[in-house]
């Protein structure tokens, strides 16, 4: 092959633009199963409603001319081939499960934008030199099992297979009888390599709205952790019982409340701090309340600074017990280190935004994806784009189709740079 | 009647002590009907319950000579003749319907004390120039019906027989209907006028205990301010959102329950500030919160402080507001002013507890009694005995025979200061 057609192929590359049209026509066919009065999506994991999402994915991938392979947790990939099939796929997707009153963006864009990619790639005619996969990862919301993000955590290691197909529903219902009953249980297997893992999603936060920007680049996932706290005063009489004389365990809970924030506030921009859940007992309008519980969640782009955050946390609970005379035990219940994304991934990403002329900007991910998970065995990064006010998780969840379109172009470009074009 | 006979007479009735042992008895007694597995009572006001124990004080005080006439809303009131039956009654009384995980004491005890004076003093031939009459009021908890010190308020014309008539249980019953149930629905009239009315009762508080002694010296019941707030923010993702793009609800319903304590420390000795009740909505650990809704209990002696409070509440709710970009409605729910109780019968009290050699202390009583509502009638004052721990409205509300006994001595001696001996 001459220098010039080389060249000519990358520059038809460069070019290459998707069809954002077509792109929000599937998001809107998509979001009619299990679509909610209030113009959100509930389409829990592994329901039949889920199982109809998949199908819906699975033909429209193999009208794509693609080959669709399922793994023994329900992961879905569907393969365009590369010039040279032993290279390591270019990969990219996201999940379509949702939250009980989700939206039809949270998820759903990474994976109609992967397809979006192959159908653009088709229409021109293009090859590349990897293999581009589109993954569809299965339970990433942990809505009806958890742990949350079972599908890319079995394919990264995280957990084993035999664990999360144990897990069960409310009803009890186990994750490998949910997958044999919607036909996605698929054969046991080691994972083979992936050469590059891209997931486009919405921003999930206010930050790009706030400063106008199309595309978020982002640097890598917040460490989190997560804890049950409970504070244990005494109850007694609001009337009868004076000031010096009581040990309130909403007051010293309040006050951990308010350090959280500070913990939080001390380490801008990346560190995040909130008591999202908190619970009061008795809860009587002329009681001091005797026991309170509350969850905490701290985050942190830097795990050393997620340790003092840790440190600053069981000091203040130390503090405020003696204070108030009360006690606070704090229990740890999650960890997830930060995961920094592949710096060449991240640079193909913003690369692929400045040549299509996007505004950027660099952000973290607050939130967990299938991404952070699929960095632990791949290079990967992500492709955030924004919603409108920064809302997820909810029946109003909005972005923009112009939005999707750019993210959608970076997300092309960027897989393009990954896997070569050959052509 | 010469000089003599007067002075041995009032020399007589200083040297009359009650039965402490047989108070306890009839305590028990009484804690029998409606007795709990863990030692506590649920006799709830107008339930059959609370009839059987109102037909065993009836007993009691008939069998101890008394008159017994019940009123339309149901208190009963047992009478001992005075020498002069024109004079107005020196009462006593208390309630015996209790909480419905409620204790032996709260109420009872005031009750029994009363009954106690009347065996007492029957026991010794001792008549008083003034009738005695010892009072059951209706429905002092409102656990089943509401207003609270519902038949005292009646009594006192705090409110309407037809409103307090007209009240209704969860299942629907109304009050006159529960009375004619158990057949204490008594004849329509006004009220005759007390001359004098004590009430003791457990402090259901910890400041005697604390300090060691065994006389509460009630000077006042505190006036209250309740109110409901409700914080509105906007719920967001703990994850991708900022610190700085925040509008958290529960960080802005924190401060506040600081400031209500603040508030409260800054009054002392009498100030009180509580907040009972606070929930969270979502309520997810991993969710900002867009709303709390939480109650304020605001307690002062005087008036003027209590409007302060009342001042300084609002402009905290105003100041968070603003500081955390976030709504709070602040709603006020209840009023009771701040009561002082008649310093003729405070000091009755005082010199009864000296004769005694009983250690005392002035007192505040934080929370309502229908002492309370008496005080707008007649003469009042109260009498406090330490409870254990300071706990009330608990099955594990207890008392000291030996405190029981004294607080019953001095409700003997205050009521025959204010009765007069006849000799």
């Amino acid at each position: 092959m001459s220098k010039v057609v080389e060249a000519s192929a990358a520059a038809q590359a460069s070019r290459l633009r998707v069809d954002g049209a077509r792109l929000w026509q599937s998001l809107m066919d998509l979001a009619r199963i299990g679509a909610t009065p209030k113009g959100g999506v509930c389409r829990l994991a592994l329901t039949e409603l889920d199982g109809q999402g998949r199908d819906l994915f699975v033909r429209w991938a193999e009208a794509a001319g693609c080959t669709v392979r399922v793994d023994a947790i329900g992961n879905i990939f569907a393969r365009r081939p590369g010039r040279r099939e032993d290279l390591p796929a270019v990969m990219t997707g996201s999940h379509i499960d949702t939250q009980p009153t989700g939206g039809k963006f949270d998820g759903n864009y990474g994976v109609m934008a992967g397809l979006e990619v192959v159908r653009c790639l088709n229409e021109a005619g293009l090859v590349t030199e990897a293999p581009i996969e589109v993954a569809v990862w299965t339970n990433e919301e942990g809505s009806r099992f958890v742990p949350v993000m079972m599908g890319s955590g079995v394919f990264a290691g995280a957990f084993t297979l035999e664990h999360a197909l144990a897990q069960r529903d409310a009803q009890g219902t186990s994750v490998a009888e949910a997958l044999a009953a919607i036909g996605y249980a698929g054969p046991r297997g080691s994972a083979p390599p992936v050469g590059a893992y891209f997931e486009a999603h919405i921003e999930q936060g206010p930050v790009l709205e706030a400063h106008e920007r199309v595309i978020g680049v982002v640097q890598a996932a917040l460490g989190q952790r997560w804890y049950d706290v409970v504070v244990q005063g005494m109850e007694a009489h609001a009337g009868p019982t004076p000031m010096a004389l009581r040990r309130d365990a909403l007051l010293a809970a309040s006050g951990l409340v308010a350090e959280v924030n500070r913990i939080a506030q001390a380490r801008p921009p990346h560190g995040r701090g909130t008591v999202g859940s908190l619970e009061v007992f008795p809860n009587s309008r002329n009681v001091i309340p005797g026991r309170v519980r509350l969850s905490v969640d701290l985050r942190a782009a830097d795990d050393a600074q997620l340790g003092e955050m840790d440190a600053a946390l069981r000091e203040a609970g130390a503090r405020i017990a003696r204070e108030r005379n009360v006690a606070i035990a704090i229990e740890p219940v999650v960890y997830f280190p930060p995961q920094p994304f592949a710096p060449e991934l991240v640079e193909a990403v913003r690369e692929g935004a400045a040549a299509l002329g996007l505004s950027t900007m660099d952000l973290v991910s607050g939130a967990g994806h299938d991404a952070v998970y699929l960095a632990r065995v791949a290079p990967a990064a992500m492709i955030f784009v924004p919603c409108a006010d920064g809302i997820s998780h909810n029946e109003i969840e909005d972005a923009r189709p112009e939005h999707l379109e750019a993210g959608c172009n970076v997300l092309l470009q960027a897989m393009l740079r990954s896997a070569g074009v050959a052509a």
